[in-house]
């Protein structure tokens, strides 16, 4: 973990005009600080960076957290721990992450700092960094990219007909963890009409020929996640589905292809839905083109009709359009890719046509 | 998922005087409506139970809520629904989860409510309720406890010394999927100085012989969740960890004998930490006793210095008193335990005697 990233935040609390901000979350906290336990807060400012942890992790924050904090124990309950970590100097204004810190959690701090120290909304600074990723993070991310791919490699060899949804979902974990990783979120694989459910969960149930089976699945490795999407035939399909299939690959070209700095994530998403939308399934597309992946596999930049933030150079962002018929069958092709200066380097690695598995 | 507990629900909203409870978060709303998603919020009051998911869960939402919920579908972001979810009279007085809510979400809602709606802070209605467990709900942790322990006594027939302990965590958690569970937490197994740890990450290092293992783990099955700890030797031990373990195992029984109705989680936490405390090991003991277990790991209630809530039937509760020397070892022994009407059903079969694991 650099001190590049504490800095940075620094940076951005004094730009806010904040004395500090209490760090809180616990992905907010490892990406700060390095920490990967599940109780710890930080405070930072251009003149404070203190780390703060409990009993069981003081010998874990020992060997995890540099970035130049000073850590300290506290109680279980750290809130009453955080006046102490603050500059001496008042009024002091310290910023909080409001869409993280709880209305209990707020009225308790604000309690026990007392007089003197203003609590200041201040949401989003250490996830917006976050969305822009170092050099270390973008190879952790291929990492976790290529490893999720060569175990679904390892799992298709099987073929997919015949064997349960369960099975091959289990199958492709199993192969994900022999490489040193785990799922970065539990894996869809959904047959037939099932794949019109965007979040389906896999069943014991066998996935039989001739239809479509949706594979969402990803690897999480060192931390950082990947997540990919493809749809895979298990044989000759009837005309629709197959017609479908050549929209979504469509559109989700089409999005890929407008990934670069510059554009609001709306931009992007609304490129390819226009596709979806003309060819008359815009209601078959209910959710956003794509998200931010790092330490989450859902973070900052949005790329849906709620994407106000533009590309950035080392976003880490999925593509991915998706047509749900429900009780026919669903489509959905993902891709991950990292922004670049003038475009992206795309991390999935399978073909889109449509590939046939037996 | 039975009518009975959002029944119990609307009880406690009238109680407190509200019109209706907005019901948040993934596990309560699961556990108040049946729905596994992820995106979900439920009104919950005398006259009204409205559930509303987005696009993405209408199917599955259809599947699995009942409880004569009005299913409804609303935006990705569930918020600008909840006002039309709402009866009609004004003024309104809607509870929230304020020790879940963030301080921007309860912003955002207040604003879209408008005038006549008072949002009121009533954080831990469901929770409370929760920490009293149904014959299902029973069923189900004792399923996952079985499964667990049926798993690591497959794992131990492999023995322990020479294996890393990444090699035995995996192997574990293998044999809970084996079961149709899954972890419930990440497994620690953790030897010698490396048990001192109390939330140790199994390593790629070899278990020696002769020193001490701490082994935690649970299963989730069908959402509900087991934990249980045990420290296995593996071989013979210098004189002061098997005093220390004699002293662990002390405070354990102790523990575990005061768990019945009556009592609050801080008089059953001060009798087994006193023991540990009179042997002068109370600095080694820094966490509670134990917590509640169910949906969640650790859920109400507490049995801690902190643990108000006086214990009642059919919680289900850990006990697991320890003793951390750091660069030396840990001792860790848990239960997992029903509380009946007069005492315990335990659910951890393993012997608590200390067990030499070749």
């Amino acid at each position: 973990m650099s001190a590049a990233r504490v800095d940075a935040v620094a940076e951005k609390v004094a730009e806010r005009e904040l004395d500090a901000l209490l760090v809180s979350g616990e992905v907010n906290v490892r990406w700060a600080t390095g920490f990967t336990g599940t109780n710890a807060l930080a405070v930072v400012g251009k003149d404070v960076r203190v780390f703060l942890t409990d009993f069981r992790y003081v010998e874990q924050a020992e060997e995890e957290v540099d970035g130049g904090f000073d850590r300290r124990r506290g109680e279980r309950d750290l809130l009453g721990d955080v006046r102490g970590a603050l500059p001496d100097r008042r009024p002091l204004r310290l910023g909080f992450d409001d869409a993280q810190v709880s209305v209990r959690t707020h009225a308790r701090l604000d309690e026990q700092l007392g007089e003197g120290i203003e609590l200041v909304a201040a949401g989003g600074i250490v996830e917006d960094l976050r969305g822009v990723k170092d050099p270390e993070e973008l190879g952790l991310v291929r990492t976790a990219a290529r490893i999720s791919d060569e175990a679904l490699r390892e799992v298709l060899d099987g073929g997919l007909a015949g064997r349960t949804e369960r099975e091959v979902a289990r199958a492709l974990e199993n192969a994900i963890r022999d490489r040193d990783a785990e799922p970065s979120f539990p894996s869809i694989v959904a047959a037939g009409p099932h794949g019109a459910l965007p979040h389906a969960e896999p069943r014991d149930v066998a996935i039989p020929e001739g239809t479509l089976v949706v594979v969402d699945w990803g690897a999480r490795y060192h931390g950082y996640c990947s997540d990919c999407t493809r749809t895979f035939a298990t044989g000759e399909l009837d005309g629709e589905a197959g017609e479908v299939y050549d929209l979504v690959l469509r559109a989700q070209r089409a999005g890929l292809e407008a990934v670069r700095p510059g554009p609001a994530g709306k931009e992007v998403d609304a490129l390819a839905r226009e596709i979806i939308v003309e060819a008359g399934h815009g209601d078959a597309f209910g959710h956003g083109l794509g998200h931010g992946v790092g330490l989450e596999v859902h973070e900052a930049p949005t790329l849906s009709k709620r994407g106000e933030h533009r590309l950035a150079a080392h976003n880490v962002v999925t593509v991915e359009p998706g047509v749900y018929l429900p009780g026919r069958f669903g489509v959905r092709i993902e891709d991950l890719a990292i922004v670049t200066e003038d475009g992206t380097e795309v991390l999935s690695s399978f073909a889109k046509e449509l590939t046939v598995v037996g």
